[in-house]
């Protein structure tokens, strides 16, 4: 069944393909009176923006975003907000291969088992650029948690980890590939370098970190935060697994070493729970970390088969990125800032 | 937000405490004609029963189901389920001192700080008592999708895996520890014995494994099958982390290695993705992980502060698993039962 | 699909039949901290109770209810309410000729049509014993709105309308049939005992009016408060029409007799609009006027058919109501407090 | 709370304003290989379109739908559709009085009750012509469900009601009122033109009825048919009430008269119940009936206060439908569509 609906008091529905004639969003719920224009929105999608760097795809999208509805003398109205991004650069040819054979990876195989054909251009819905709607509705719940602040940024490329005592957020702004470690930044691109030249590509993990949460906010069981959070995170393009605070290294811990010990204020005296227990945040920061495959649009040839049933082989070329991790970034953030927009609202509902 | 119903068609809302007269469960949206009856629930809720090993729990419940609602001369109705049971051995006395202080790595403080106040008797709703509900809930689940199996067992204890060379599926019912390698069981149990001498706990990954699920189950985007999994399995408690087929481990492999390639049949020659492709299984077995974090009720002595804001020391008493990770085997089962179950339905209501 | 829950943030979810051991509910978002144990329930569930006097089914229970969970020390604590009441007096041998033939105006056709076969004891899921527990989960909504008062009544029984001249709400407690107006009650008693001598029986209209909502509680478009309250009343058995402030007579006023006028204050100098506009509510009472047909299980014989399609005639014996619309009155009210109560919380949640 | 979502597996959200730059829809969960081009949907947003006759308002759009996503090479995907209607007539001008008064019987004063202030241009989101994104909707979901046909038409314009021995589907096509009599048909021309000399509006009674709809579409409970049908007419603007089948006529009729008896087919000698029986359709024809208010915006003076609180007076110009029943015919057809084609979807879902 399509799904393409996310939150419950705060909900955004995102719609599009890659080669359609534009992609869009809709938030409902948002509350009235927030100071609300385009220039608010953009310059998340232009941080997302394809063909920044050589590391990312070389698609070329302005990614202007409209703002069509909800909005009345520059403040939402309470109404839905309509967001439309127009397809500029939607070469379908470079796709017409893709037509027939099944892409190993990608869910060619998979849409056309479900639905008996698909969209092949570009991948059609399944194309990471739907995610471009998320950070322009994410743009939106920002507004709702002023108070929050978010950062996503890439801890290990190819297997490859930054040195935590070498972090620097400032880093990130020095290099392309939202690295918060300079010398890792460089051992990257080398990485990502070898890897284009050799038509293959590399995974990475991406770390986000919400300050400013306060203690309250999520719910006991089926809402539990970091059961929202998963949610989220692992309906990114790509993305293959999701934990919250020490994640999986909790499992190696013994029970008094990963229990966040307590004094007067309250202050926590570590986070290894990611700021979040029992479903509900802490006020502590509230951390992700979220594990992306390398991407499967590769010049290695791969073995498969077409629509038809016969063994073949396949190139993708187009344009792709080596390492589609390092475009995730924002969309991370972006859904950090849709589950804590909505959870502030549902707090707000059941608890005054 | 309180959110204590699961699933899109078919739905299961569970209630009840710990300490309080019972816990249940409504299944709402099961198909009818289905053979149903207590024995059909029975041996799932034995399966997960605390006491049955000296490394889990020594609360003696005898967790007898019952059904109340929604079948009749055997077979299910198409209306709600309503499954109750009763709590038996709740004593109280033992979390008096829980009543005031914050027990570290528990939602005593978070609930505290939603709710107002707490239901401290045993952790309220936040114990895991509340997953007998969707174990049982589970049970009707598994009736609706005949054709699959499902598998979950320890694949890695206080930071020891198991030796997959040495995987055994028999070898699960030669220990109580739910570990399908017998030498690994072996060391898991003197790991348990010292760990439990010495006040302490260890946390532990579950995987779970279903075979038998076609292709085109799941949906594009924000009810991807990974996101559904991820978001039933991170509310499961003291889960910290979810993984999907390699999961982190595909953010270190190359676009080459990771992406399963594919022959006539048609047949996939590897499974690196865990059945799903694009949100969608692929008709290969969906493989999940999950970590659990160490239990948080320890003999141990830790820093936390008591609800007035004074700091003090606390020792959990009371009867608790030296590791949870072993009694969420069951668990972790049943939400995959009950995730897939709803996205039959739902697959044939978009798809006939 | 069987859909058993309603509301949006404050969610309900009833489960039971006529004749299975029990009915319940299980009421999930509730506020915490607020005051709340059986004592609270009761006396709606007694003023609903079947057996109060001869105009309604003699069916005798005692209605007890229990709170099963989501209660501490008196105060709900934010986790789901479970109530369960026992079916006491389930006598199944008086359906028994009903388990093959289908009663006329009755579900019985519908749910085999649906479902393949049904539980013709006392009509199962569709006997409107249910409705026991929505009364039973409204008692918890009005905790949630102290400031609404909600009061329903016959308006009209059998066609014969009340003289609005003659309005009394005190006489409603010196009649058993809901009714504020004295003399129609003598009327309608008179009917009632025709109509049961007859073997017949005899429709109503009940008013319901809050008192209290603020001004500002709905949504503008497919959550309008008139579109909830419709689908809450509509879902009521034997509930054939919904109208909301003037409803269908409005449609025969002229636009300057229908627009409420306003005055300083703000004040409106009428009420035609029943208390919404645009789906928000005014500030003044909310006005929803409900249609129940006659009670269809009669003595009188039908022609109707068996499941092997075989022409017969039915007379449903059993214990039964001349008027269903009379025990309906209670109900309606519970609705009312389940729609305004959760649409209190959504507006906290939007609007702060 | 904004709710711009509708239905539960095949839902549709629209946005937009009356006088931004467009308005839309985005249908999810529609199932896949459908034939769909805007060719499918214009014809009914014509049928809809103002400025058909000089009965309806005489704003002049267009109306031209974009399919803008969901459809490849002229079938459903099964991925959301997002439908464009760019709005062109829209002059702002005509509204600035209304920008401080509110209006009587609009939603100006409750807009700025919820949120503090409202978009006052044409109604903004209050607007009627929010309805030509559902119609656009519907014409989706009428293609889901193909052999159901749906018919609306006015029943009762201004308190006269047709004569139902003068039925005459084929008189609707010769008149601009949605009139099946002829003969009312003039009468109501006449009472038109009356109404709109003197500044004054109509109120109207609509009728659809839905053949072809299988016995078991439905659900007991809170999703019963007619729940969900009187949700969805009480959601169109200026509706007031809703009945199924008899409704509150059934009130008036006895148990015997209102009980629809059967015969070998099985076939139903009438159809009081309109085709719904527990809340699941019987396989007669679908009946329901809408209550529209007359038109609020009137050029008769009426009292009412000003945003500031001050009492003034306030006569609407612009361009408005002297009974906006007559356009609501097109409007509850398309929900009536869109409940229909969710029932079937959910049916098939639990049901198979």
């Amino acid at each position: 069944m399509s799904f393409n609906t996310f939150g419950r008091v705060l909900r955004f529905t995102t719609w599009g393909e890659s080669h359609g004639p534009a992609i869009g969003a809709v938030v409902d719920g948002c509350p009235p009176g927030l100071d609300l224009s385009e220039a608010n929105i953009q310059p998340w999608l232009d941080k997302r923006r394809p063909g920044a760097s050589k590391y990312t795809t070389q698609r070329r999208e302005s990614d202007r975003v409209r703002i069509l509805s909800g909005v009345f003398e520059g403040r939402t109205t309470g109404t839905p907000i309509s967001l439309l991004i127009e397809n500029e650069d939607h070469r379908s040819k470079d796709y017409s291969e893709v037509a027939k054979a099944y892409r190993p990876g990608h869910a060619d195989y998979t849409y056309d088992a479900k639905y008996g054909f698909r969209d092949w251009r570009g991948g059609g819905r399944s194309s990471a650029r739907e995610t471009a709607a998320r950070v322009a509705a994410a743009a939106i719940a920002r507004i709702v948690i002023p108070d929050v602040t978010i950062s996503a940024y890439v801890v290990e490329l190819g297997g490859d980890p930054i040195d935590r005592e070498a972090f620097d957020p400032g880093a990130m702004d020095a290099n392309s590939l939202n690295c918060p470690d300079a010398a890792a930044a460089r051992r990257w691109e080398r990485m990502l370098d070898g890897a284009r030249k050799e038509g293959s590509s590399l995974g990475a993990v991406i770390e986000c970190v919400a300050d400013g949460v306060p203690s309250g906010w999520g719910a006991p069981v089926y809402a539990k935060l970091d059961s929202e959070l998963a949610a989220a995170m692992m309906s990114i393009n790509a993305a293959k697994g999701v934990e919250i605070g020490d994640g999986f290294a909790a499992a190696r811990l013994r029970g008094e070493e990963n229990s966040d010990a307590m004094r007067a204020g309250p202050v926590f005296l570590s986070n290894h729970a990611g700021g979040i227990l029992g479903g509900i945040s802490t006020g502590q920061p509230v951390v992700v970390r979220v594990a992306f495959k390398p991407t499967s649009s590769i010049l290695t040839p791969m073995e498969t088969v077409d629509s038809d049933g016969n063994e073949t082989e396949i190139v993708t070329k187009g344009r792709h990125d080596p390492c589609v991790g390092i475009r995730a970034v924002p969309v991370v953030e972006a859904m950090m800032a849709l589950v804590l927009a909505d959870q502030k609202l549902l707090h707000r509902a059941q608890c005054g």
